[in-house]
């Protein structure tokens, strides 16, 4: 078999042996096979995907492509969260502690922001002295001394990933989902869990428009799970407007902090439940929701969530006194608010232009080299089905640039839209594959 | 406009400026886009198609990314033929001197074998000191003196077509109908012509297995030929069978003699004249069919068409006594027959595997860099409609290395099959798109 052979074979509806896909994303990983043919197979795969027994050998020979974590030694359950992506997206930070508090270990590798969405990783770096970059060792012992850690994507895990996905973000060929799903699955797997949970984001503020292709994402990503041996939930959940009121950096953290002292917004508040307590059933820590809760709630009352969220600032050589003190972290020079042109009911808060908006403000990254200001971003103070009156808030702007603030402003004005009517109704959490 | 923007186009459906064209293949030929990219563009070409003005400005940023021959200096005709390939197609050889001594210029620059089909450039080479690899100026000198030319692809016309083809061909993305014409028609229109004929081959020996692509291929060309101005007639023709008696190199240059000669297999005879009705009618020599047929008659009956080609054999370094000679060209050491295993009527003779043993006998390649030996080849002696009596030779095998003879036999004996009832009919010209 000959690369171009395989190429033909799937331009043309056929399919792959697991031979055939070993020899590829092992030789292409050591730079034996020209990127001009990868990028001509991952088109012809963008149209004519590849099926469950395809994608399972495509995504174990990308997890095989560079170290796997093994913490078998370790008794509690290996669990982690991903989530495809959305604006104020922090469920992650608040998450993790609360597993891990929980008795879940949590060896969480996260992104950093790209586009109209934010990244964990800047989240966690707007803590002054935070390290994300974390040798193996580190990170190993971090996950022993603490049960979590909440790193970067390390470099020696899944090297075809990076390749693949550098291609791909070039030649058009991002938006398949056998290829997001082998993408985001070979990293959770090369983590060495014993369950993954998770969250799938759906709207107009997500990749995935519709609850069709999120759905056949999340099975997709379950099929693999299921192949590779290691449990996976995933929940559906919205992203048409951003996830609580913070979209930020430094001002999430905060966000994420009240979360773990038992306030934060109800939505914020909603999905890191439903997602810890999908952890600790999925890790077998619990088998009843209603338990998993009771247990969740404790961590959160007696400050061993917070607790664990400070252990892990700390031995990530961060500055833990943020957690009693945010004013600590990074602030902006200025603020200005947005108002309501008028009085009525809001329908629209949309996160695609408040996430386009922050990338503009310096909040986020319009490409990957672009340096971000952890300091500036927004605080929303009218979402959808909220009344407001004319001249209200809708969100302050925090910000350091004025230059910045105006671009910003001009896109964040068209976020919002003031009805007369009722808001259509929404859930939050759309669906779950399991 | 980036490359992946227009890569993102193209595979949602989207169609591009004649600006985005022009761009695009300018840096390509320059270096300047990376051929991964290109590779995925060209595959969602494959899916997407190009539509009629993104095929002309295509095929016209092709013909500019090089030299464009003119001779527009010469008040005759300048026309050309192309055929899309098929197994004992020399068509070219006796047309081209035919319609030369026609009044027509023939500027003609044609392929090597590659696969099952053969080559003009390789047969004309087993004629002793021919040569085909003429420099701009001593094509130019030919073509103004003998007004025909029977050259090899130019190195300094269309250079792009050469970069995009060797990518094409490793990465599944060769079957294309807008890029196999704006291919052919970007090399063909290089050579600054008032008209083109094509030769669109049908049938399981072709590219083209079916009447309705060939048909849309050429109805493609033709278009191209519109937009750019140039009058561009199409035939097609049957490719199931071979064309004639004579498969491989300097056998096929003995039958185009005969041709030039007022001999030659009826099939031969019948295209060869309708292309070069086409041509001479196509070139305004004559507008009545009648009359073209009685000019190259009379072309052939005086000896002119022959001394035509003696002329350009002599101008291209080559032995004109093979004119009167033909043994002066290379001979096989050895024949063998391949006959009927029982009486019947032969109902197959199949162009595939004749033209795959012909590769494997040596007579054609199997990749670019295989040599071939002119002196082999077959000479088919029962044809589709034959009554064959039992250990009736079918073919004859000139060969020069055993081995070489064994695994091209094992594919020959499959070509042939014979029944008891009467041949399906066959026309040899099938259709024409003008």
């Amino acid at each position: 078999m000959s690369v171009t052979e395989m190429i033909e074979r799937k331009r043309d509806g056929g399919r792959f042996s697991e031979l055939d896909v070993v020899w590829l994303i092992g030789n292409y990983t050591r730079g034996e096979i020209p990127d001009y043919q990868m990028a001509a197979l991952l088109m012809a795969i963008y149209w004519q995907g590849l099926d469950s027994n395809e994608l399972a050998w495509w995504t174990e020979a990308m997890l095989h492509s560079g170290d796997v974590l093994d913490f078998s030694a370790m008794a509690q359950p290996k669990v982690d969260k991903h989530s495809t992506g959305g604006v104020g997206d922090k469920v992650s930070i608040p998450l993790g502690p609360m597993a891990a508090a929980c008795g879940v270990v949590v060896p969480m590798m996260s992104g950093r922001g790209l586009g109209h969405t934010g990244g964990t990783v800047d989240k966690l770096e707007s803590i002054p002295g935070f390290k994300t970059a974390l040798d193996p060792d580190r990170f190993t012992e971090i996950v022993h001394r603490h049960g979590i850690v909440l790193a970067g994507q390390s470099e020696t895990l899944v090297p075809a990933d990076r390749l693949i996905y550098a291609l791909r973000d070039t030649t058009g060929t991002v938006p398949s989902i056998p290829l997001i799903a082998s993408s985001i699955m070979s990293k959770k797997l090369a983590e060495g869990l014993d369950a993954l949970v998770l969250d799938v984001k759906v709207g107009s503020g997500a990749f995935m428009k519709d609850e069709e292709s999120a759905r056949l994402l999340a099975e997709t990503m379950v099929g693999i799970g299921r192949s590779h041996g290691t449990r996976v939930v995933a929940l559906l959940t919205a992203m048409d407007q951003p996830l609580g009121a913070e979209v930020g950096n430094a001002n999430e953290i905060a966000e994420s902090i009240a979360v773990l002292k038992g306030e934060g917004p109800p939505d914020v508040v909603e999905i890191v439940y439903r997602l810890a307590v999908e952890m600790l059933i999925a890790g077998g820590i619990t088998q009843d929701p209603a338990d998993a809760m009771e247990r969740l709630a404790k961590a959160v009352s007696s400050g061993a969530a917070l607790e664990k969220f400070g252990d892990v600032i700390a031995a990530q050589d961060g500055d833990r006194a943020v957690l009693e003190d945010p004013s600590r972290l990074p602030q902006p020079a200025n603020s200005s608010e947005l108002t309501a042109p008028r009085a009525g009911v809001v329908t629209r808060c949309a996160a695609l232009d408040i996430g386009h908006a922050a990338v503009r403000l310096g909040a986020g990254r319009a490409s990957k080299e672009d340096h971000i200001d952890p300091a500036v971003g927004f605080t929303i103070h009218a979402k959808v089905g909220d009344a407001v009156g004319k001249g209200d808030s809708l969100a302050s702007v925090n910000w350091n640039d004025r230059a910045r603030l105006e671009t910003a402003m001009e896109l964040l004005e068209q976020a919002w839209e003031i009805g007369d009517g009722p808001a259509p109704d929404s859930k939050l959490v759309i669906g779950e594959v399991r």
